[in-house]
């Protein structure tokens, strides 16, 4: 905490502004900003804006610390192709007028979940049940948490300047073989990152968003 | 990371500061800032900051717009005893020495998804398949969504110079009767809100965070 005692205080702050427009937003600005972009500039992203990305990402909190997460990051334009054709953008998303905001993004990053890393985890003793066994899952915490470890990645991709889409892996088998993910990691989905360009919003977005009485309840349902 | 080279901006804010320390923090130190905080001050939150939070997790990305989640926010204290104690916290947390988080928080959030909602929205005209059928769920994505949603909460009490942690719900039956949840929602985990005490460290930190070589591949595993 930062002890600020008087009423209003002055806070300067200073702005890098070179060839593009960058500077730390605030976390309120970031999460309200952020969005699915479906479309990019052919722009490269600076490594060190990927960097920064990912570094953010490895905070993301899991259940046990089991921190069951991988991200393969592509930009090679032949590797990008190939994982814009088992996200099937050629025939869904083109044909439903979106950009092929999958290989055309300059970075791809392939988010994955490994069940195996939770259960190695909670078979340690200080997480065995009293009987020695390991808890029943009622929920696979390894999807929340990459979910978590995503969303920071949403977030600082916008921090950065950048925007990001996300596409659910469907054709997982082929996904494993082309990036040589190992058996026991699953690939939940590709974030397209890159400078953001007009892109046409989804048409989901006509269901409108829930709003905060119908999504809140107090105290009890 | 400001590079700070020509041309430099000044940006003068105002900070409010009333009776207590608050400001808008920058993303990437809220990012940095949260943890998980595993004990809790008594003094009450201010409802604004509970409905901030909220609003903000409402901003959160799902699946073809389902937005499958709900969320019990529990402040009366004779319920959040229960919801402690459903929670395990008197056998569980306490006896590793952690403190009652969960009854002693000001203000719980019970986080709630629907597998139901998607299976909804994906068997709507525009998300069929060409056969007609609905789409195969590699992945739950209500609960990666409902990570998404979570994760914002986490960041968002930052934001508003509050604490959190999170308990998966294992008890989960018991959960929805106590919160009368409708039988399509499951209750994922329970969010502890307030303002954050000196707590005891999890065990778990021990294991340290996964470096980011260990975590990201470049192109290909």
């Amino acid at each position: 905490m930062l002890g600020l005692s008087s009423p209003a205080t002055l806070r300067v702050e200073i702005l890098d502004s070179q060839n593009e427009t960058w500077f730390k937003l605030e976390f309120e600005k970031v999460a309200l900003k952020r969005r699915m972009v479906r479309n990019f500039q052919p722009k490269l992203v600076p490594k060190e804006k990927v960097s920064r990305i990912l570094s953010l990402a490895l905070h993301a909190p899991s259940a046990g610390f089991s921190q069951g997460w991988a991200f393969v990051v592509v930009q090679d334009a032949n590797l990008r192709k190939q994982i814009g054709d088992l996200q099937g953008e050629a025939d869904f998303y083109a044909g439903k007028r979106f950009h092929k905001f999958v290989s055309e993004a300059p970075v791809l990053i392939v988010a994955c979940a490994s069940e195996k890393m939770y259960h190695d985890r909670y078979r340690e003793p200080d997480k065995l049940k009293d009987d020695g066994t390991e808890i029943d899952w009622p929920t696979p915490y390894w999807h929340f948490d990459i979910g978590c470890a995503c969303m920071l990645i949403f977030l600082a991709a916008v921090d950065e300047g950048l925007a990001s889409a996300f596409t659910g892996v469907f054709r997982v088998q082929e996904m494993k073989k082309l990036l040589s993910i190992p058996d026991h990691f699953h690939p939940v989905g590709v974030i397209s990152i890159g400078y953001g360009a007009k892109d046409i919003k989804s048409p989901s977005l006509k269901r409108g968003r829930r709003t905060i009485e119908q999504v809140v309840h107090y105290e009890r349902w």
